[in-house]
């Protein structure tokens, strides 16, 4: 097989071709470092990268014969995850060249399914909102947004199949739509975090970036133990709500359009739609949000802020300034109206099979800096599986993608309406 | 003062102390440090102490000045709890020498506070059953219990007046109640856990094992930041409630007759004593608890089976095997089932300031097992705040304690109930 189709096999056709022997580990490693020699040029996707130690493992799992849902697919891991073999510096000076003794719990299972690491992704300052070197592979003079800017650049420019991010506030949700790919971020609890550097004990989960759903949804079951998701299956009729909620003066036209134009697609497509009005305890949420992650970031940064305050960025350390602010009555009051407000959105995002919201304000902005969570946060906080899915260019030629959002646990019906859904989009002729 | 005067001071009397400089952080150090010289040799709570670089710690914060609710207090952190100027070995002897590059978030509030670290503690083997070194310093023929091995037993015998564990079933509570100490494993969530090695991201809890309880409640409050718990106040009248549970069987005569005897002492001393009945679904908590800790270590616990499972002790591997037994239906089943049954649990709760139940069967057992943990699993599971008491001493002559449960988030009302209990044990003569 040509390098080419190689890299145009979903993570899905490597892992099948390689069980049955129809292709070596050896030969889609090559293809994919290949391609990185190529393009990451302007893109600087990758934090550490050893195309040597790369073919070794191929040539390793080669020779062993290697099974599993993720047969040598290469993958990218963001570098806030520990790795055994490769070292893991947190996005920030202070850890630079950092070797943990383990492998985090997602890399190991990855690894146990047949996945091979490839390399470690760029990631902002401790998945906070610093910039790193990485630039959107559409247009280098735009951010690829964060934390997890590397994973998401490096699946858009078609350097590997699969990466891991990870998000608190949407530090995958909206780069990926920044960056054009697909992004699937489980029920918070779904996917072990063990060897995560840890920001919000509350919040933070691990979030799968790929080109299509299928993709996503095949290694969260590989990573997560649970079977379902292996093969989602799209329903006839989905029940599909639009919820664009509050704070919409931060929202640009072409992320509302591209919601339109998702719904006018899925309602072609066969799917019932339901425009959602933002509840009453709506906008409260974003307090909540702010209220975990500032007391529970300044406990986890503790030793940072401590003993190497001085070695953080300016912009870290404005964050970690705001953040402080929140005082432990603000932290438990939160902590105590959480639950409720969790059943409350559960009881609304369950009458549907995936309710559309905005993934991102809008394109990627110019420049360096990562783009607002603001239409991230809530749903963080809320605890609830998210996909991201690209749906169209805006005015500046970048993508936009859409988020779509399931009730806690809901996972696979949410993957199976975002996989009628892409199926849809396709049938219109995929991203405009 | 003498050096004896020095060890009898609780914990916050030697922050006073320090803090208006009437002792220097030095003298509390030197006392310490002469007292473990001449006691640890059979009890070997210590996997590492370096009585140099302490006291190069003391002497600085003596120039400095040093200020919090912890000034100079010395304290023993368990060896699953990363320190940043000491090795972390997490009680195996895979990570032996391993030198993390954070203080975990406990350590770093503690400093913050004054604090000096002066060594790390003895764990177990991943701070799972698998017995290491430290005896009973009552007896040393007798396990300390696990996996807080070395803290428990370094303040049962004077060496520290606090000490940090972690409990995932039993860690903390059990090996309190064998080495006669106090201790106060906080709701679950209520202190940052960042940088303790996890076992299970939905149960492991810091615990603080001292002397007395208002010396563990103002530990915490240092730790966690909530300042209320800072002085307990007891109740004049508090309401106690009795729950001996199911699976007595488990249990020798000693336990029992401990309870008996605090609830006594209660009622002398104006408490409204309750005998509660184990509801119907009480004793399904168990398979909960196993369903949870099976499934979430497997996977924390990932790097280790698959590249270190020969490295690991035969009692941990059988454990491992054990857990591994819990599929992913079982485990989905129970975190399904979990929240409700914690409601059912605080409605009961909270209709007491503190509930009486089983610290651990009875006495430490003889030998190096370290006891079974069936009283504390289902409480862990439930995620409430716990104290043990010591109260009696067994038909061995070793110590036997008292579990107190609280309500989740009554962490408060529990540690006040806690001091009305201890003020009036002491009333009584103390431990008999």
């Amino acid at each position: 097989m040509q390098d080419k189709e190689i890299l145009a096999l979903s993570a899905r056709d490597i892992a099948s071709a390689v069980r049955s022997r129809a292709l070596t580990v050896r030969a889609v490693t090559e293809a994919h470092l290949k391609h990185i020699d190529e393009t990451d040029g302007p893109v600087m996707a990758w934090q550490h990268l050893d195309a040597d130690q790369a073919l070794a493992s191929a040539d390793a799992m080669d020779r062993q014969g290697v099974t599993g849902l993720l047969a040598g697919v290469p993958i990218g891991v963001k570098d806030v995850i520990d790795t055994a073999d490769m070292p893991t510096g947190y996005g920030t000076s202070i850890y630079d060249g950092f070797q943990p003794p383990w492998d985090a719990a997602c890399v190991q299972n990855a690894s146990n399914a047949g996945g091979l690491i490839l390399g470690k992704t760029v990631s902002t300052e401790l998945a906070m909102a610093s910039p790193n070197k990485t630039r959107n592979p559409h247009n280098p003079a735009h951010t690829p947004g964060g934390s997890s800017s590397g994973s998401c650049a490096a699946v858009a420019a078609g350097m590997v199949p699969v990466a891991f991010g990870t998000q608190t506030s949407g530090s995958v949700i909206r780069p990926a739509s920044f960056c054009g790919v697909t992004a699937f971020k489980p029920s918070f609890g779904l996917i072990n975090t063990v060897g995560i550097k840890v920001l919000c004990h509350s919040l933070d989960t691990l979030g799968i970036i790929t080109r299509n759903i299928g993709d996503a949804a095949h290694c969260a079951a590989a990573l997560s133990g649970r079977s379902g998701l292996e093969n989602p299956t799209p329903p006839a009729r989905p029940r599909i709500g639009i919820l664009t909620g509050t704070r919409l003066d931060k929202a640009e036209g072409s992320s509302l359009e591209a919601i339109e134009r998702l719904a006018a697609i899925a309602e072609a497509a066969g799917a019932e739609t339901t425009i959602i009005p933002a509840p009453a305890w709506y906008d409260g949420i974003f307090d909540l949000h702010e209220a975990v992650m500032g007391w529970e970031v300044t406990h986890s940064l503790a030793f940072e802020i401590a003993r190497h305050w001085d070695g953080l960025t300016p912009v870290t350390r404005a964050m970690l300034e705001d953040q402080g602010r929140v005082d432990e009555i603000r932290y438990r009051s939160a902590m105590a109206e959480i639950p409720g407000i969790r059943h409350l959105m559960d009881a609304i995002l369950s009458r549907f099979d995936a309710v559309l919201t905005l993934a991102a304000p809008g394109e990627a902005p110019k420049g360096m800096a990562t783009g607002d969570p603001v239409f991230n946060r809530l749903w963080s906080v809320l605890q609830v599986p998210l996909v991201c899915l690209p749906v169209t260019n805006g005015p500046q030629g970048l993508p936009v993608g859409v988020q779509l959002v399931g009730a806690r646990g809901s996972d696979h019906r949410l993957v199976c309406a975002a996989q009628f859904l892409e199926t849809a989009i396709a049938a219109e002729g995929g991203i405009k």
